[in-house]
């Protein structure tokens, strides 16, 4: 099956399904019904059918799902049989924290370097590896075979770093500045919006704190 | 209208019409058609009209959308005219990030407390608050009218520290954890795993990079 095909709302919901699995396989479970993975996901397991099936399947009807097999085809899926290097642009807390996540290099994401324009953080360690000046940033991307750069720096920057980075050749972005970035070839960026995310539970919070008003 | 009534997919989509509302705001256009917004936001007009719809429209037709009064109402909807305190529990580089985040308390988020069981860490001064004990946790939510908690600790340590939150009355949990957290009463739950999004970006940068790829 083309890959191509396949909706992010599937792939979105990818991770999910290999965490769930990752669990399953840590305590030594080795089959389970889509049924039983539904009670354990809150998700219907005509959703979780329908969601493999984009995949082929995956499934033995009347045994249940190979837990250790569907989490490494799964994980395949994700590109997680393969190494990719990353860098981080910002060194503030929020790229300290991404920097020292060590479950990253796990799924085979190598933190190779970490970029600030702040001479006081500068040359400061994090998980071993020193703070460069970003005056170094183009050379150490084409030189080290860095894949996904993430952007952990405040949303004046971060167009004009986007675009740099694509004309270094980088590959994929993960933005956490606060503004969407639309790169026009074939780079793929996923934003990650944290105060959304905030807004979004403000509502739920505002809503079911006054659900009797109308509007 | 009765909110209860509109999808979550819309309200996920409501805080990115505030955030660009805000910058249009900021750069002192008054008037946008659904149209013009459309093509900033890389979304169809007809998606934008129909998640307005939602809350009656808000539109002049003719000369489209009020900036500001749309800015203003969609503030509204997400509850960002009233102010919520958060406690932030675990004082890693995460946590610290986000007590550090002052655009937040520009929103009504107003950054109470932070808590880690770690001595080291216990006093430390974040944004001109202290790093407290867990043990004074549950006291401080009662006393000071604590609506949202921020969990930014080990998936280890989650589960038992959201029932705790839970029966100490908190209405809301902004969950960084890497673990769903399914709590049964009415507290709402937004959790955001990292790393599902980074293997996501994997996927599609493995794609990318393979299109001519069956399989």
């Amino acid at each position: 099956m083309d890959q191509k095909d396949i909706s992010q709302a599937v792939i979105g919901r990818l991770p999910r399904y290999f965490r769930y699995l990752g669990e399953l396989k840590d305590t030594g479970i080795e089959r389970i019904s889509s049924q039983e993975l539904s009670e354990r996901m809150k998700v219907t397991a005509s959703q979780i059918r329908q969601d493999f099936n984009n995949f082929g399947g995956f499934g033995q009807q009347g045994y249940g799902y190979n837990v250790e097999y569907l989490y490494n085809e799964i994980g395949k899926i994700l590109g997680l049989d393969k190494t990719h290097r990353f860098v981080i642009i910002g060194a503030g807390n929020l790229g300290q924290a991404l920097g020292g996540y060590i479950n990253f290099e796990r799924r085979g994401f190598i933190f190779s370097g970490i970029f600030d324009v702040n001479k006081d953080i500068i040359g400061k360690d994090v998980r071993g590896i020193k703070v460069r000046s970003m005056d170094e940033l183009d050379e150490f991307i084409k030189a080290n075979d860095i894949d996904i750069a993430v952007l952990t720096l405040p949303k004046t920057g971060a167009v004009e770093v986007a675009e740099r980075l694509a004309s270094d050749g980088i590959k994929a972005i993960w933005n956490f500045a606060h503004v969407d970035l639309h790169l026009t070839n074939d780079i793929q960026v996923e934003n990650v919006h944290l105060s959304d995310s905030l807004m979004k539970l403000s509502y739920n919070l505002n809503r079911n704190t006054s659900e009797n008003d109308v509007f």
